[in-house]
């Protein structure tokens, strides 16, 4: 039965088949809509995991990896399914091979949406406290926000905002 | 009654309520471990949407904020409350008053991880097709998993990860 309609409907069943791989191709190109892990370069771990660990309150294991040449590396989790690790600049350019030149700091910046304008205060002051750089301090933004600019140890930017359109579910 | 209480038990209540000042202030001493938007810099915006939109498959409503100077940006929905932004490098260094020197490339990388080998290949293959340059061709890893580095056009570095111990649940 199932053979006599696959014979009398095969150019149906072959252009539905057709149909399925192409779908399924398709779905295979599209990357997943994912980051797992953000890795920031860091000049002296130590330094890095005591800043967003002490200084931050954000939870680690601390530096894990050490036994094996160029591992030592510090993950904290964050929201679900992302990490943010910390690794050396030279450790990235190893397993990569890519050169590590000076730092550039407009290659990517962090950002942390909160709750009010008094959170974002809060958390640039946490951070001043933790001996970050107050790149630009809590002020108005030209689309109706208030946010402010701060990097890290190895000058990472982070970007604290209050978007009213934007207010996270915690 | 209560004001009895309070007169006669004053030393405790005040301890109490210290106590319930310092866990106030030490719960607000813990930056949310939150990461909200993922911003990178990028010399040309049009081309750079067209490599993750076209090229990877993500989605994008495209370049807004036209309206406004250096507001220009496109935003990727990733993961619950995550986004990926392609900002011109010239626009971060605009609003963070922070110089935009030469690009380095080992400030960050971006980290996706995935459910097999096969699927390693599959992305790392889609992004090649997209214009990525392969810097680390997808193999086996000093940690007992499998992964290769592309650079997207403004030479970002995407780590496509299978990690046995780490299957991300789609």
């Amino acid at each position: 039965m199932a053979s006599a309609w696959q014979e009398t409907t095969g150019g149906v069943a072959r252009w539905i088949e057709r149909g399925r791989s192409c779908g399924a191709r398709q779905r295979e190109r599209r990357m997943k809509p994912r980051i797992s892990v953000l890795t920031i370069g860091v000049d002296d771990l130590d330094r890095a995991v005591r800043f967003y660990r002490d200084g931050l309150g954000l939870s680690t294991e601390g530096v894990i990896g050490e036994e094996f040449e160029f591992g030592a590396v510090a993950f904290f989790d964050l929201q679900s399914g992302l990490r943010l690790a910390l690794w050396p600049r030279d450790s990235i350019s190893r397993d990569t091979g890519i050169h590590a030149g000076p730092p550039s700091i407009t290659e990517f910046t962090i950002g942390q949406n909160v709750s009010s304008k008094e959170e974002v205060d809060a958390v640039m002051e946490q951070a001043k406290d933790a001996g970050a750089v107050i790149v630009k301090a809590a002020q108005g933004t030209f689309w109706g926000g208030y946010a402010g600019y701060f990097q890290d140890p190895d000058r990472h930017l982070w970007e604290i905002v209050w978007n009213p359109q934007l207010v996270p579910v915690d």
